[in-house]
């Protein structure tokens, strides 16, 4: 057996009961937490890995709900503009969203999702295949989905065409260790009933997750309603495509019973608090379903909506939002906060069995937070330091499937076959960057012309 | 003449034209902004000190225009609970605060402003000489008032004992070339009308700021309508003490007619957006305020309200509250943002001859901040970039007053006389945070009580 052992750590566990183990040790066996508590596990488990966590928080893997990470090459492209989907980001990428793009901004993304403690991501986009060959490599869990729209995409040029790629992209992935396949149509306004109805048979058949932009847009809502007398939600439930498989991202525009439809079908949540704010689509009632055991995570969006990819930075903005938004600061404390950003992303994707909180027999995602910079101190409550002080940059060690992937803030180097999609392209940091700055112009002239 | 050269930098001058130079370089004459344009200006300025900004972005020093630095100690204390400040935060203080332990703050949440790009605080607190002194060893620019209450508080057994200090800290202060000592009657609520005139009559004598907590809590706005009849903004109008020396703090339960009288009164204002947020106190009209072209800076409050106590944290909830409030995603775009965060700031303490942007002339307030991080890239607007990606982390150097105190995101060890106060703090990170962890258990004991 080849133990790795955890120790000098104050664990927070967000297991049942919130338990908090001050100078604890964790002990993992491979991929799974074998065991875990205080000090005499040390003479326990005899073992040369250690890694010395000196007095930081170990917390569960953060896990990254909604996000559409290949955007990133765009990000900052179009901030503080009206209208920006349908005149700005669809054209632009029409025009410049090939294969390479796409795993290029992947890996970018992926590596920044890491180095701020994501353990577990999840994606739409094009070219999904691209997005999972990216994080094979550098070995983050995602949850993965290729979006199905009813016009021409980047990679088809017949509409709905994703829904072959979905199955055939499903078909790849099923049996992978770290790759979960999903369906993923983008939404109600790019999506007809019958396609809809069979991309939820997709995720019948194959027992994988079901995603969709839902109660998002205003225009979404207006355009259901008059088209249907119902609500996104109502609609979606009508023609019997929700289930405890279905994730909803976003749902800022539903009513009391469409919080009593999506409860009563066991649907998970993606709150985007970062990119609904700065979109200013609205609040997402996420205080309420919380409230009612219902599965909701963090997600950050997409970059070019939500800018970053971290978690850390969501977790400040739904305590402050929340608060102020419903005036009460005792709303949201610090602990439900991470336990969204950590077990209840977990809950909304169907994982909790597997991953969302430090317990024997859980898989090892585990992030150490370092507690020696300045903004980190002083310490008397774990979750108000990790909420309201810490940034991504105070993230020290990442470890995914029992693997340490970032140590000492820098992304450990692993011997992987590197893609053949871009030659360059390694898995150094530098040259993921160096990458992203060489089609940065052409994606500046293209941008200008709009 | 000793000249210090930045060079290969973006320079984000913040003039009134929001001239943006890139592949700059600035020129320093000691303390004083001497030169700006391209790279000829090497030839033209040959000098030993050159500094590489490695194509990262340099700005104007960014501006806390309200915190209480000290309390710091206190931070991740009494988040998330009701009634903090009157059952919770005021006995703690009565009960523990000493001059040590204000020195022992400031010194520490300095050392954070400086790391995270402040060049210039503005802080109410007690024992503010302490805060100057801490200011005057570590370099920063401070804005400083003592506290004034109607009761007694940790540096005056008797009541409105601050405005005797006050009177003592600015005769002590007010030919300093860092520290600006000012006057600040605490609130409304804790200064009668007497006293208010009396504080509005030293700042006039000594044409100094005065700064206080006005329209900020509901209890105060209440009280002020059932005694007076009339707003707290209007009240403090009609009792003659606004001035174009007077920074409110918050304004956040402000009426049009209010803000009517603010600009007609000149009256600049702290906007914290993220302790008003985190507090639930609502949302500030800074909007219209700032779009009238009143003098609007942003600033942190206190570390056990907004927790950090850097600017770059504030900037991204600017835009996001702001623009989920109004339901406009167009509004303050990030230009905006972070012109608060800088002249912004020095038009509402009236500084803004000598500081809140690059130009030649001013002081050599300055941040370099990096751009080889992951986080901000790509770059196709260096604002968006600063205000939605970037975290204090990203600050590589900081310069305040020609003197370099912050260089690869760590403080640069100067020769300085240390205080006496506290005889083992000496200006080392590492010792400021020893010091804090050994209050840290005495604090925790006293908070348990309440």
């Amino acid at each position: 057996m080849a133990f790795m052992v955890i120790k000098n750590v104050n664990v927070l566990t967000m297991n049942k009961e919130k338990d908090i183990i001050e100078n604890g040790v964790v002990v993992l066996d491979d991929h799974i937490i074998h065991d875990i508590g205080n000090e005499e596990l040390l003479d326990q488990y005899p073992c040369d890995h250690i890694i010395d966590g000196k007095n930081g928080m170990l917390i569960p893997g953060m896990i990254n709900t909604h996000t559409h990470t290949s955007m990133v090459v765009f990000r900052s492209l179009g901030d503080d503009v009206p209208n920006r989907l349908k005149r700005y980001l669809f054209p632009l990428e029409k025009m410049l969203v090939d294969k390479g793009l796409v795993y290029l901004g992947a890996k970018y993304g992926i590596l920044e999702m890491l180095l701020g403690g994501v353990t577990t991501f999840t994606d739409m986009y094009f070219y999904e295949d691209e997005v999972a060959k990216a994080a094979k490599e550098l070995g983050i869990r995602g949850v993965l989905g290729e979006t199905i729209m009813n016009f021409p995409s980047p990679d088809s040029e017949e509409p709905y065409g994703g829904l072959a790629y979905s199955k055939w992209f499903i078909e790849k992935w099923k049996d992978d260790d770290l790759i979960i396949p999903a369906v993923a149509p983008h939404a109600l306004y790019t999506n007809d009933k019958e396609h809809l109805q069979m991309a939820a048979a997709l995720s019948d058949k194959y027992h994988v997750p079901m995603m969709m932009h839902v109660a998002e847009m205003e225009y979404e809502y207006k355009q259901c309603i008059e088209e249907h007398h119902m609500t996104p939600v109502k609609y979606l439930d009508s023609i019997g495509v929700l289930s405890d498989r279905f994730l909803v991202a976003h749902g800022i525009l539903v009513t009391e019973e469409d919080i009593d439809i999506l409860e009563k079908r066991k649907v998970g949540i993606a709150h985007n608090v970062g990119a609904n704010s700065k979109g200013a689509k609205g609040v997402a009632p996420i205080t309420e379903m919380f409230h009612r055991g219902m599965k909701v995570g963090l997600g950050t969006d997409g970059p070019m909506s939500g800018n970053t990819l971290d978690i850390v930075t969501q977790m400040s903005l739904v305590g402050k939002v929340h608060k102020l938004f419903n005036h009460d600061r005792r709303l949201f404390p610090a602990s439900e906060i991470l336990e969204m950003a950590t077990i209840g992303g977990a809950r909304a994707l169907n994982l909790d069995k597997d991953i969302g909180s430090i317990e024997v027999g859980k898989k090892a995602d585990l992030v150490l937070v370092e507690t020696s910079s300045v903004n980190m101190q002083p310490i008397y409550d774990y979750y108000s330091v990790l909420v309201y002080s810490a940034n991504p940059s105070n993230v020290d060690t990442v470890i995914v499937d029992g693997k340490v992937l970032v140590k000492n803030k820098q992304l450990v180097q692993r011997e992987v076959a590197t893609s053949t999609t871009i030659d360059e392209v390694t898995n150094t940091p530098l040259a993921i960057m160096e990458q992203l700055k060489r089609v940065r112009e052409k994606i500046e002239k293209a941008a200008n012309k709009l």
